[in-house]
């Protein structure tokens, strides 16, 4: 029987803890500050029972935080600190290069590895967590040369059986990459989101005229601020330099839109167009 | 039987073309300049003929306009030249101030109806046509008091028919509230995908991580040039104040991050957050 310990158990854990209480031979601990999200989580079968942090890593054999990454970083070494030797820890944090730092000298760094599994949906908390949120996606594991091979090997054979395949890369690689494809999409969410409440003040009709496009572009709006703002603060580095490149671009249309100049308009949009090639849907 | 004649066999003119025509006696004559359109219409049972836009409105009863918004300023006017008395022009397009604005004072004004119907996908052309696109979706009609009450009752047949509810507007509030709910999606759907591709160039594996929040915020990137260029430079003086109001929240977003403000960047999350109200889903 292998013991899982899942720490916070929002849309990430709670989903990790479903899909790995429903396995044969491993039980899950849930762990969580907000004592109604461990009720919630009983009560919906994610776990198979809650105890504290402190009782958990007595017995544990997997730790998983999936709490927002700034607790990661605070909470990370003092878990390290009271482990027991071949107990293994994995993060699921959306920013990854500040909490390899955290740990980058400690003693049982060998003991951590660190992953994002590219899943999610907007929602939040243990009533968002889905079975099967993470089948056929993929999980980013930074820094495994600095993880001991049989704590690699355990944290691939999880990642492996809740349906993930894993890459691999650097977690400076990791951070930069994500602040496009991620962290500047919720960025752009958020901000259109913003746009249009502002604009509702004077015209309260206009959510009726909210259409499929609308709903697809402000989706990421509705993500959980607790999770999102350490993710965006830590990650600020490469957020702003994506941030700039984005003005650039919209200032590129709304330049052509005040010259009136459509051939630049179009040119624009059959550059965006190339995105048919990544998003084959 | 009611003929209808449907100009522009694209996403939306194939989708209206396909729903008119599976019901009984309708008759949907297709017209597009474009001749592989035209077969490919045919093939996919859109409609049931094809004709020259001259000949077919020596008969039709009511003729629908889906072709890019330009074409369909430029064609307007001499389509209600040539139409019979009785004959009702309903147009489908995304702006509607200026398409109003250049029949405003056609004798034959009273047989116009304006429409703009609220649905659509990033797909274009012929094989993009979607049975029932329009189930359950709202159409906006502009300036229906300067409709004929009989031109006017038609159009809403033939709307009510394809299954969507009719809402009333001046064509100015609908330009106004369209740059927000859908043009801006789109302006800030490209501007995504531009950033990103940019970055591609050095970081060949970007779209490796592109996960399901990539995709749909960056879906619209896909649009058509020929149909968004003309929307897009038709309602600029909307538009530039949606960008404008979009870039002060995208820099309230960037100078928070600079300053390392998370108080900030949590109550811009939380404000955004709003946005559950409306957006259910």
């Amino acid at each position: 029987m292998t013991k899982i310990t899942v720490v916070g158990l929002g849309l990430i854990g709670g989903s990790v803890a479903l899909d790995l209480s429903s396995q044969l031979n491993v039980t899950v601990t849930g762990v969580d500050n907000n004592i109604a999200h461990t009720y919630q989580a009983l009560e919906l079968g994610l776990v198979d029972k809650i105890e504290s942090l402190e009782k958990s890593l007595n017995d544990t054999e997997v730790v998983i935080l999936a709490i927002p990454v700034d607790h990661i970083e605070k909470q990370l070494p003092s878990i390290l600190d009271n482990i027991n030797d071949k107990t293994i820890v994995i993060d699921l944090g959306s920013t990854k290069d500040k909490i390899c730092q955290s740990v980058a000298d400690h003693p049982r760094r060998g003991r951590y590895i660190a992953a994002h599994p590219l899943a999610g949906t907007e929602f939040s908390g243990p009533g968002a967590a889905t079975k099967g949120l993470f089948r056929n996606k993929k999980n980013i594991i930074c820094q495994s040369d600095l993880s001991d091979n049989d704590a690699l090997e355990l944290a691939i054979k999880v990642m492996n059986s809740l349906g993930m395949h894993n890459i691999y890369m650097t977690s400076e690689e990791h951070d930069k990459h994500l602040a496009y494809v991620s962290h500047l999409s919720h960025i752009s969410s958020f901000v259109l989101g913003l746009t249009v409440l502002d604009i509702e003040k004077s015209d309260e009709r206009i959510f009726d005229l909210a259409s499929t496009g609308f709903e697809s572009t402000a989706r990421l709006a509705k993500s959980n601020p607790s999770t999102w703002t350490p993710i965006l603060t830590k990650n600020k580095k490469h957020l702003i330099s994506a941030i700039d490149k984005y003005s650039h671009y919209l200032s590129a249309f709304r330049s052509a839109l005040a010259d009136d100049d459509q051939e630049k308009v179009k040119a624009l949009i059959m550059r965006a167009n190339n995105i048919k090639r990544v998003l084959k849907k």
